[in-house]
């Protein structure tokens, strides 16, 4: 059989398409991982994104449930009142169902991660530095931050 | 040059070697183009991720929106009712920000595509076949129904 180094590779043509074989599948693989890696991700990602829909949403709605509240305490009718407290509980209960969170903070120490300081009150009811009044209500929606509480603080003696 | 098809590879293996390497890039190719399409895909379905969670929520809220409609009615104290039409409005206008629309569907011809038909009803002004009552108001999310209205259709005469 003869060689004809114009038609067919001498040696030195299979060592480079054996170093390109290893390189293409080398290069193969890595795609294949950050195929994958990045697949696992989007799964996270799309529950993510509902979510933050949701938080967008609920976020948005805190004005309407705020202002539901304030109507609601200018009710003198006892049967009206009940029927508003009632779609009050049930506004609040669906966003609950959904990620909301109240921020529980009157009797505890001042959070300033979660609450707004609007000041000092005589409370003889609490320590010093724990929240004694709750003027706006603050949220979290899955666990994370939405609307910090806006509150006063005791005073020291 | 001697052929020594213990140590160098005949012709025959090279031309095995040219194949595995064109199926190889060609897989690589193959993969390259999947990834790019599915990235595409998800960006896509990231912004309707988002758009689902809202119309779940949303959906849900329905049920609030409607009871808070049935408490206003109910309503005498015209100062306590104009505060809760607002509030209403508000919670309607903040529902349509984000892609809620309510079925238009008085005076229109009855469409069981978006309506529930719940009888028929004497309607002079409206001819028949034509929604001449709207019980419960349907909504769409994102142009999509969500909830179909329940309606009266105009009777034949």
């Amino acid at each position: 059989m003869m060689i004809n180094p114009e038609k067919d590779p001498a040696p030195d043509g299979v060592t480079v398409l054996r170093r390109e074989l290893a390189e293409e599948k080398n290069r193969h693989l890595r795609t294949l991982a950050d195929f994958d890696n990045y697949r696992k991700r989007v799964e996270r990602d799309a529950a993510a994104c509902a979510a933050q829909g949701k938080k967008e949403l609920a976020g948005d709605l805190l004005e309407v449930l705020d202002n539901l509240e304030r109507a609601l305490a200018g009710v003198t009718d006892e049967r009206v009142r009940q029927g508003l407290q009632m779609v009050y509980r049930q506004f609040l209960d669906t966003l609950c169902r959904h990620g909301l969170e109240p921020v529980e903070c009157v009797g505890r120490p001042f959070d300033p991660g979660e609450q707004e300081g609007a000041g000092y009150v005589e409370a003889a009811r609490f320590p010093p530095g724990y929240v004694a009044e709750e003027l706006s209500r603050g949220y979290r929606f899955n666990r994370e931050l939405l609307r910090p509480a806006v509150v006063r603080v005791a005073g020291g003696r």
